[in-house]
C-alpha cells in the first residue's frame, strides 16, 4: 500500500479538481490509499454521492487558508493548519506516508519541502524540476528551476544525477541526454561556475553528459535533462511557456481578423486545439522535488481532476521505482560538502 | 557627415548582403560615408557595376578570414587584418568615424568591442542589447544579454539608464516602461543582487522602474526594457527565438500531415507569412552595445541586404541623436565605481 496525501485547497478549481482527480487515481490504483488535506466539511460535501473505496481514502481537517499574497516563509512559519503546511508536517512526521501532491503556490510549496523535510542523505541541495514537452514527442526535464538561486558546480552534477535518474526511472527514458544551461555550446562558455561543472559533469560516469545547451535548442528533442542554476531555469521555463501561449494567442487573434481565415482555421480547427493541447503543460505530469526525503509533486494552479490524476500517479511511480534509494546510492559515488 | 564602417565578410550572406545593404542606405541617407571592411578584390566584385557615390563609399582592405570554430578571445588577439578586427581598430583609432556594423561572429565583436574600445565615461561595463518585438506591435529591448555574465546591482542600475534612453532615442519610446528580470513579481523574489537593485532602481530617477518582470510577461508589451544580468537575459532572448522558431516550425509539419489543413493553410497562406515575418528579428533591427565609446551594432548572421540597411540606418540613429552623450549625462548623476 502506498500512501499519499493530496492539498485539495490550492490551485483555480479546488477542491473539486484535487477531490475527482483523487478519486480517479485510487479507482484506477487499488494499491493506492490517500489522504486528502483541507477543510472537513468542505471535503465531505464535494464527496458526497460519490462512490470510492472509503477504507483508503481518509481526510485531514486543514481549515486555515492561505492568501494569493502571502509570502511564503510566512505561510511555512504562520499557516500550520493550511491543507498544504499540514500536509507537509504530516509527511515529515508519519513514515508510513511517501509523497505528497499540490496544486497550490510553488512558493509556499518548495520552501516548505525545503524547510520541513528532510533530505535524501548525500544531497546539499534539493530542486525543483519541471518537464516539458519537446517537437518530436518526448520530453525535457529542466532541473533546477528556482528552489537555488544560486548554485555551484558540485550542486549541479548533483541536480544532473538526480533529473537523469528522474527521466529514466519515471518516463522509461533508457540513457537521458544530459546538458548544461550555457551562453553557448563550447567548452569554456559561460562563467567560472559553468566552466567548471562543464569538467565536472565529464567526469561523472552514471550520466550521458553531452555538452553545453544553449537555451533557443531546449525544444529540440536533442537533450532529455537540462541542468541550470535556479534562476535561470526558471527563466529557461518560464519564457518557453510565456512565448508559446503569446504565440498561440497572436495566432488567434490574428484568424478572427479576417473572415477568409476563420474559414481557413475551421477546416484546421482539430490541428489549432492539438498544438495547444501540445502546448499545455498540465497533460505531462507536475513539477518534482528532487532530492526530498519524501515525494513532493507540484502541478499547475490551473490543473483539472485529469492532471491531479496524473501528478497522483506520477508521485506513486516515484515512490514505487525506487528513484529515491537510486538517487543515494548514485550520489554517494562522488564527493560532496555541506556548505 | 557620419562616417560608419559596415564589415562585409560576416554572416550567411556575404558579402553580397552587407554591400547590398550598404548601398541602399547609402542611396537613402545624402549624410552618411561609408567604409566597407573585407577583401578588397572580392568587394570591388561585388560592386562592379552598380551605381553609388563613390565619394561617400570607401574600401578598407582586410583579407583575414575567421573561421566558425575561432575562440573570440582568439579572434581579437590575432586575426588583426579581418574584416571586424579591422573595423573595431579602426573605429578605435580614428575620431572621425562614429560607428560600425556587424553581421559576424557576436562573441568576437562583442569581446573585441570591450577590448579595444573605450567606454562612455562613467560606464562600468558596457552591455548587449538586442530587442524583441512585443504581441502589441511594440518592442522591448533586453540588457544585458550576454556581454556580463556576473553584474552587481551598480552594473545592473547603468543598463537600465542606457537601455531606457536607447529605446527614447532610437525607437521614439516616449517614457520606456523598465523591468528587473526576477523569478516573480514581488520586491523581495530572487538573489541578493536582485533585491538590491530593485531598491537602486526604485532610487533612480531617470528610468520609469515598473518593478520585476516573470520571463512569461516578456512578449506582453507591459515593458520597453528588460534588465537581467548577461547569462540570464541570454537565456531569455535565445529561449523566445527557439519556441516561436520551434512551434510555427511544429505547425508548418503538422499543416501538410493532412489534406484538410493544407486546404486551410492555404487561404491563411498571408497570415502564416505574418506571423513567420513578425517573428522574424531581422526585421527589427540589430541588437547594440551600450556603453561602449563609438556605435557598434550587430545584426543577425542571417541578415539579408534589408537587414543590413536598418542596422547601419541604426547606428546612424544612435550617432545623430546624441545618445552616448545623454548617457554620459544621466551616469554622472548617480555614483558609480570601478571594480
Amino acid at each position: 500500500m502506498i500512501k499519499i496525501l493530496v492539498d485539495c485547497f490550492g490551485g483555480d478549481h479546488c477542491p473539486e479538481a484535487p477531490v475527482q482527480g483523487a478519486l480517479a487515481a485510487l479507482e484506477k490504483n487499488p494499491e493506492l490509499h490517500l489522504l486528502l488535506t483541507g477543510d472537513e466539511a468542505l471535503l465531505q460535501k464535494e464527496l458526497a454521492g460519490k462512490t470510492y473505496d472509503s477504507g483508503r481514502l481518509e481526510i485531514v481537517h486543514a481549515p486555515e487558508v492561505i492568501g494569493c499574497d502571502e509570502k511564503p516563509t510566512d505561510v511555512v512559519r504562520l499557516k500550520r493548519n493550511s491543507s498544504m503546511m499540514k500536509a507537509i508536517i504530516l509527511l515529515r512526521d508519519r513514515e508510513d506516508i511517501a509523497g505528497m501532491v499540490s496544486v497550490g503556490s510553488t512558493g509556499a510549496l518548495v520552501t516548505g519541502a525545503l524547510v520541513r523535510l528532510g533530505r535524501i542523505p548525500g544531497i546539499i541541495r534539493p530542486a525543483f524540476c519541471p518537464i516539458l514537452p519537446t517537437m518530436d514527442g518526448g520530453l525535457v526535464g529542466i532541473c533546477d528551476s528556482g528552489a537555488n538561486l544560486t548554485v555551484t558546480p558540485a550542486h549541479l552534477r548533483q541536480f544532473a544525477i538526480m533529473a537523469s535518474l528522474y527521466m529514466s526511472q519515471v518516463y522509461d527514458v533508457p540513457k537521458p541526454r544530459v546538458a548544461l544551461l550555457n551562453v553557448g555550446k563550447e567548452a569554456e562558455k559561460g562563467d567560472g561556475i559553468r566552466q567548471e561543472t562543464y569538467k565536472l559533469l565529464q567526469e561523472t560516469d552514471c550520466v550521458d553528459f553531452v555538452g553545453n545547451m544553449e537555451s533557443r535548442d531546449l525544444l529540440s528533442g536533442r537533450y532529455h535533462v537540462v541542468v541550470a542554476d535556479g534562476f535561470s531555469g526558471n527563466v529557461l521555463v518560464k519564457t518557453t511557456e510565456g512565448t508559446a501561449l503569446e504565440l498561440l494567442k497572436k495566432i488567434k487573434k490574428d484568424i478572427y481578423s479576417r473572415t477568409l481565415y476563420k474559414v481557413g482555421a475551421l477546416l484546421m480547427k482539430k490541428m489549432f486545439q492539438e498544438e495547444k493541447a501540445f502546448m499545455n503543460y498540465q497533460n505531462y505530469g507536475g513539477s518534482v522535488l528532487l532530492g526530498t526525503s519524501k515525494v513532493v509533486v507540484k502541478g499547475h494552479g490551473s490543473s483539472n481532476a485529469k492532471a491531479v490524476e496524473k501528478c497522483i500517479e506520477q508521485a506513486y511511480k516515484m515512490e514505487t521505482s525506487g528513484l529515491s534509494r537510486q538517487i543515494e546510492a548514485a550520489i554517494a559515488k562522488y564527493e560532496h560538502y555541506e556548505e
